[in-house]
């Protein structure tokens, strides 16, 4: 092969699977690996899949040296290796072995966006720093994911082709369509080098958050309505086709109605509950807190996840209250199902509003102007989140790009007053059965803190200006100065500070 | 003065308070303080104190040097400066003006406790580094803090006589007495120099939760019962008298009851509703995500006042939304205040529970052999969240000290299943009624999932396992082997990974 169009360095599975939908849209590539048995695997999928194109070369290269003469220039290099140190490790390789200034070289990992941030600056002239993160696991790579773009702007043009070729696509009523259908592809160039991966990592945090609304749905059923799995699946399966139409719905349904192959019994049932987490969610959450933004909903997502591996803990305890739980024994199930769909609809939307707040905090801050519509976009197919529903807040982003807050938008102003009853409804069920909702309650409190013209900070306030001399703002001082109360000598003097 | 007791860089409002109540106790104290503003406000307090007891001195001197030269050795030497740089640069000078390897140097401020690990680590062999972390505020200081000390062991018998004296006492019954009564010190050594900030790091997320809860319980009974801030003021106050006794529920009391010295209306009406912060809260809950304990409610707490900081947006969703909220008419207020009460008992209780997890977990992961009974103890009195309430703690730690979660202490399992149903019944009403409370809601949804045998993480785990092969255990397999589900084929085949 002469002349590859586009370089792969670390050929695990998601750099492989890459590879191999690139190989899928015709492009040559060239491929590197320090580990030998990664290459040769990539070497026999590309040689199979090649046969059956008959278009698009695949060759593995020796060295970093044999890579970059491979290349057409610029070249065009990514990398798919672990996040933290090996991509500088990687990158200092690459300028070594005769890497030039106008080279784009793409981080496809899953990098902290401030890390990202630092090597824009730190590769300045040396390379073009470009960072895509990619979204929809080793499926998503093979077939078609979503490609959150962004670093050096002149870089672009030149890995568009390739992006919008092998990520997923949407008709134009923004539902996926096929890995070789035409379509709208979900890849765009978001901003600066930190922007795609800080996009990614609310992406994570969303995910995170919609996951509990749906466990929550199902140990809902479970318990208060007494639903099997199999039944609860078949919920899950009727609600996918309608406003809560998702991929999780989607793989839940499934799950819930499949058995055990080893025991026959539910699979669900056999499958141990302390759920992991790889630290996406975390840093969403610890963003949050540190941008002041309110996303209490995917915190609690990983405070439950944290909960859920306290096992031993649970166990004592569930042993040792006895409670009196007022068990309603006449639900109406059919009542109590719609309730329940209602609120997952405002617990999800309500999610959203918490994500593209704390996105548009950030880029706000960053100065990054990202475009809330275009986000919304490229998360209809490829990526964990995709849902019909995106196709409503990408409208709702159209319609008003400086829109405060998703839930604000007109579309869900009067969706949310039809469907709020449901969802106090179904939360009431819960506290009485003593069924943990921690997510939707959450984003039912930050719905009514939302709608609160007066919120009882103001004694908060008054007690930090009490204990700590902290002063408080008046709400009829329209010039803001600060306050404090001194309670000294029975009597009440207020001073200006 | 020849030969001071002990030093104080750092003049400030907090160091000067310690200072005057180290003088009130007789001891000789040296002073600098490169303010000269700050140094001559001292030094006046200092005189009018000193002619008051006809003991105890104060001097300000000129430089680091000579601030050495007054001192007895081993030199004692507090440090009330800006937490970050300015401590290392003020020891570094130390160093520099003749410290000894035997000195000790005690950091009094609002250091991370992560800095106050890395400086017992930098300065070992130069210094006998120690600190103490002080609660409070300026009171506090002046008339008796709680004092979490910890750093260098063989330091601790210095600085214990300074530190026992000036602290917070409490009587055999655990209520704080007069500043000069005789009772058990709060203060104490916790272990390792991290140790001292780090409980008092979580103190503080105890406070904002706590602060949050209290909060919630007033917007409650303005907006669900109607009451007046006076009214509520005087629940608080009855309150404060029985098993909520606190000084933050002390204060809110005082706080609803005043006017306002300008408008003659009730104080809290004028204190504008945006809740500041000054970032130990966030801290708190940052380490709880990191640490992967399960502490909902500060995280809430911090969003809440995150949330009140969104005011503009807050009036604009009240005026979009015309929510049709089910006002329940015929409250019963008696009963409804007897529920608001057990659901502060028993939120406050999970609050404490959080908190007190939070420190088990890193303590073993630190290897500090932090003593709880001892940290309950030297929080009932000096510090903001002093409460009756932290005797029962102390005693329920006394009982165990290997006490797993606070709740599943034998004296408040009885309570919580006593008051549950009140905690229920002011759920749902604030959920009817629209009043957000989300550290309430979290403190139910956290109980209610610690008494759950089975969470619905199992469905979690599975839907991680099926879109990225993240593996799952299972319940029937004792050794814990890893699984994965493939769902290629029509055919569901669970393999071992």
């Amino acid at each position: 092969m002469n002349q590859a169009k586009i370089a792969m360095i670390g050929l695990g599975v998601m750099g492989k699977s890459m590879v191999l939908n690139l190989l899928d849209r015709g492009f040559n590539v060239a491929g590197y690996d320090i580990n030998l048995d990664n290459r040769n695997r990539a070497n026999q999928e590309a040689k199979s899949l090649a046969k059956l194109h008959g278009k698009g070369l695949f060759v593995t290269l020796g060295s970093l040296t044999q890579l970059l003469a491979s290349l057409e220039t610029p070249r065009i290099i990514a990398l798919s290796v672990p996040a933290g140190e090996v991509v500088d490790s990687v990158i200092e390789e690459l300028i070594e072995a005769g890497l030039e200034a106008q080279d784009i070289v793409i981080d496809t990992g899953n990098s902290l966006w401030t890390d990202s941030e630092r090597r824009e600056r730190q590769y300045q002239g040396k390379l073009r720093f470009f960072s895509t993160a990619v979204s929809g696991g080793e499926v998503g790579a093979r077939i078609g994911p979503s490609l959150m773009a962004s670093g050096d702007e002149s870089a672009w043009q030149y890995v568009k082709p390739f992006w919008l070729a092998i990520a997923a696509k949407v008709d134009s009523q923004g539902m996926p369509v096929g890995q070789f259908e035409q379509g709208e592809p979900c890849a765009a160039y978001l901003g600066p080098a930190g922007a795609g991966h800080y996009v990614k990592m609310v992406h994570n945090g969303i995910e995170y958050a919609d996951m509990q609304l749906i466990c929550e749905a199902y140990h809902f059923m479970s318990e208060v309505l007494q639903l099997t799995p199999v039944q609860i699946g078949q919920v899950f399966s009727r609600w996918n086709q309608g406003a809560l139409n998702s991929y999780l719905m989607e793989i839940s349904a499934e799950i819930l109605q499949a058995s055990d192959p080893v025991s026959g019994k539910p699979f669900v049932d056999v499958v141990l509950d302390k759920a992991e987490q790889k630290g996406t969610g975390l840093w969403s959450s610890v963003n949050a807190l540190q941008m002041g933004v309110p996303a209490p909903t995917i915190a609690q997502a990983v405070f439950a996840r944290a909960q859920s591996g306290q096992k031993a803990m649970r166990l004592r305890a569930a042993r040792a209250f006895k409670q009196q739980r007022n068990h309603a024994d006449n639900i109406d199930l059919e009542t109590a199902l719609s309730n329940l769909h209602d609120t997952l609809f405002c617990a999800k939307l309500t999610v959203y509003a918490q994500g593209f707040d704390l996105m548009k905090t950030t880029s706000d801050t960053e100065g990054w102007a990202l475009d809330f519509a275009n986000i919304a976009k490229i998360w209809r197919a490829g990526c964990i989140i995709r849902a019909n529903f995106l196709q409503d807040i990408t409208q709702a982003y159209e319609a008003n790009p400086e829109l405060e807050n998703l839930l604000l938008a007109e579309r869900f102003i009067e969706q949310i007053e039809l469907k709020s009853s449901g969802w106090r409804a179904s939360t009431v069920q819960a506290v009485l059965h003593g069924v943990p909702m921690p997510a939707v309650t959450s984003t039912l409190s930050y719905f009514d803190s939302l709608c609160c013209e007066v919120l009882p900070a103001n004694l908060l306030q008054a007690q930090r200006d009490y204990f700590g001399a902290h002063s408080y703002s008046r709400v009829d001082d329209i010039e803001q100065h600060r306050y404090h109360l001194t309670w000294s000598d029975e009597k009440i003097i207020q001073v200006r500070v």
